[in-house]
């Protein structure tokens, strides 16, 4: 029978998310029973079936208002004031709020967000897009023509792929993905039978990227497959690591000379806390590596409205930029825009704010950066506190958080739990986050959902809940770590 | 070369809108092209260039907002509470839209709309959406679990045609679809690789679905594909008819007997105007047909909250609910949702409002009455005065519209305008939708785009314009034909 990789992101109809992967047979359901297993202990507690805990934490997946953040309130007041006009008379909104409200309304068909969007999105927001580009990237220029606005990055990401992946056989599109990676590449490569490519991060050097690895699994890749795309995500998820300059003008060099696609996939470059790390852009740096790079690397880059500071996942808020798109491509790329018509109008407005947001002088500056840096300070403190406590734990390692929002320590699982795990049909760290869920109530995802070194295990767990909660939940993943390696000694 | 059928509906980057369809080399670029001259007269009056019209009107989509319709005041209230909570505190909103936008907040992580739902879509809008087919169908019984939503009904169906779709060669999937039919069909189609099957609707009989006209389909398709899925849109889009019940009890003892999957895109089902006509769910067919049918027949059908009287096309809401899904092919499609991660929120709110608006006793019942009603009498104004005007019209035939939001008039090209739309490789009636553009500003989309019986002209054509400019509209069109016919008599 052949065997797939499919890794998926599922949320319970109970509202419980697990983000977990599973090498699957092609007709078995194996995912599926771990997802009602790990609902189970949740729906249990519901019922009031006694457990050893009293809450699910669900620490699985990068949901920041579901943890407790709150909206950013400027950005909330410009939706709502596009969402029902008559607001736009009400003095309790501030000015610069009714300000950009009117601009995305005019940018509206009939001034409405109801009505159909242009499919690449709406022409203004395109522009504050390619404006807050060209400041984030000291300069850089940046088109609004190839800014294309998405159902979150996901929509973009997948849609990217989708283009790109052609061929038969030996000449099947291979797209190279780092491991650890998120598992949205797996589900769409496997989803577009493409063929996955690993280049495997250097954990013992805090998930580097390392272009000879890139190399080695190129070449490899070469010999059943056409690569053809390279994705890279940084700040990296599940992995945290922050990428230097010299690392991304290696990268660039070697799409060049490979002649790859590059996509990069910034969601989290709002999310450096690492002092010494800064976020540099793929496209800033390929400018500056001068016109032969410039003008001759594809890249598309991605950003999007849930992660940052704002958190705002549920309006499926995204941007692409594309760089050296063939005409071609790009004509197939609107065509395939346009079948689902246009990207929610509402999430093209968050968007807007992202980009836009109130400028010094304006009335909600101070309360807006107030907001923001209250998030992203708390972030860092987080990254940190969960850093330090992990590596206090025997058998535990964690790299540095440097961004995103989620930790990815790696795990030592004893051979006894190894033989229980395979006896359960369970791989090693699935069965160890089980185990974790069944007796704290903390909900984590194994690293097989995103892949790892063979023999080595991680679980990823974000940093969301709050200060006090995070601790109470380290101290708690402490114990159980302690106990398990007690018990399978 | 090999010639492939992709029809696509395109906006262009400056927001004029064209929905369009045209067989087109693999290599080729013809609907791009289309697209861009398309814009043009829109462009060059934003320029200044002279034209004999001094604006363009867009009759090419059901856009209804763009149009000047107004949103439904309640559903904006309750999105734009549950989008900027402390409106929860203002005396300018009423109970009924709070205690609704409380409800919705409740079913959201975190109370906020900014966290991702279920897949499948969050648990109490479900629940409303199947309290509101039950009502919709006199108390057929709808299961929450069967209900998905959906970022726009496009979304819904082409992620059910995808789990459906699978084989090789002479097995791959075949998927029956009316002609003329929504081109989002025949895109998916095209985009999965599937069989695009053709049944044509009887123009003679007001476009009615004819059983005999199903199974000449099916069985030419079963000579070189594996026909599964048949696709039925009512009331029909382009071309407006409106199902009866026997009608519907024929198509589904037919997919019963051919063992069909039936996919009913049912986005029109509050738009019915002619007197004597009524619609009628499939589900509620289904049901009363008998358990035989109830329990055996697979289907899925389609809602949103682009049409109807809400026009909310841009927050892209919407939801299937299916029956009779195989648990296997049921776990794949959550799969496939959850790569998503969930549809868009704020578009979820939206469907919401839509199948639970308000009551009698409640306080904004009244105002979404008067609204609702003003805009459905209305469209079945613009109804009957399209088909009396076209009617009158030589060389023009139009059946009854009596349902959807469409004309699709037939048109008599004589044969001196063929030869010279060939001249131009064009299609006649794209040939002569340009000419109405170019002459009259006017802009509709060429039957070509929707497919028709060889050798006969159709364009459709939005009632979505304000009566008025409708009157002048019909005018201009009437008086284009008439010179049109003129010119190449």
């Amino acid at each position: 029978m052949m065997i797939i990789h499919l890794h998926l992101k599922t949320k319970g109809s109970d509202g419980i998310s697990t983000e977990f992967g599973t090498s699957r047979d092609l007709d078995g359901t194996n995912d599926i029973s771990y997802n009602i297993t790990y609902n189970k202990p949740d729906t249990d507690v519901k019922k009031g079936i006694k457990k050893p805990f009293t809450e699910v934490i669900k620490a699985n997946i990068g949901d920041a208002h579901a943890m407790g953040q709150r909206p950013i309130t400027f950005l909330r007041q410009v939706v709502a004031l596009c969402t029902y006009p008559n607001l736009l008379d009400s003095p309790s909104f501030p000015e610069d709020a009714k300000k950009r409200a009117r601009r995305i309304l005019q940018g509206c068909g009939g001034n409405s967000l109801g009505s159909y969007s242009a499919s690449q999105g709406i022409n203004c927001i395109r522009e504050d897009v390619a404006s807050y580009i060209e400041r984030r990237d000291g300069g850089v220029p940046a088109d609004p023509d190839n800014i294309y606005l998405t159902t979150g990055a996901s929509d973009g990401i997948a849609t990217i792929l989708k283009i790109l992946v052609s061929g038969g056989g030996k000449s099947r599109t291979g797209v190279m993905i780092p491991i650890p990676q998120y598992p949205l590449y797996s589900a769409v490569i496997s989803e577009l039978d493409a063929i996955q490519v690993n280049y495997y991060l250097d954990e013992e050097n805090c998930w580097a990227l390392d272009v000879n690895e890139l190399r080695r699994s190129l070449n490899e890749a070469k010999t059943y497959c056409n690569p053809k795309v390279l994705c890279i995500i940084n700040p990296g998820n599940p992995t945290g690591q922050v990428q230097n300059r010299k690392c991304i003008e290696d990268v660039i060099h070697f799409a060049w000379e490979e002649k790859l696609f590059l996509l990069a996939d910034e969601v989290y470059q709002d999310n450096v806390y690492s002092e010494g790390c800064q976020f540099h852009s793929f496209k800033k740096i390929l400018y500056e590596m001068g016109p032969e790079y410039y003008n001759n690397v594809e890249l598309a880059s991605f950003h999007s409205t849930s992660k940052g500071y704002m958190g705002e996942c549920g309006y499926r808020g995204g941007y692409m930029e594309v760089l050296n798109l063939h005409p071609e491509i790009k004509g197939q790329l609107v065509k395939l825009l346009s079948v689902r018509l246009c990207p929610p109008v509402s999430g093209q407005a968050a968007m807007d704010i992202v980009v836009n947001p109130p400028v010094p002088g304006e009335e909600s500056y101070s309360q807006f950066i107030k907001e923001k840096e209250s998030v992203l300070n708390n972030l860092a403190k987080k990254a940190k506190l969960t850093e330090d406590m992990f590596n206090k734990v025997p058998g535990v390692h964690c790299n540095p958080l440097q961004g995103a929002m989620y930790a990815f320590p790696r795990i030592f699982i004893p051979s006894k739990a190894i033989e229980e795990a395979k006896a359960h049909k369970m791989a090693p760290d699935m069965f160890y986050c089980m185990k974790l869920l069944e007796e704290t109530g903390i909900c984590v995802v194994p690293g097989s959902g995103f892949g790892q070194r063979e023999g080595s295990y991680h679980f990823r767990m974000t940093i969301l809940p709050p200060v006090e909660k995070l601790k109470i939940l380290l101290e708690k993943v402490k114990d159980f770590h302690i106990k398990f390696l007690e018990k399978y000694a």
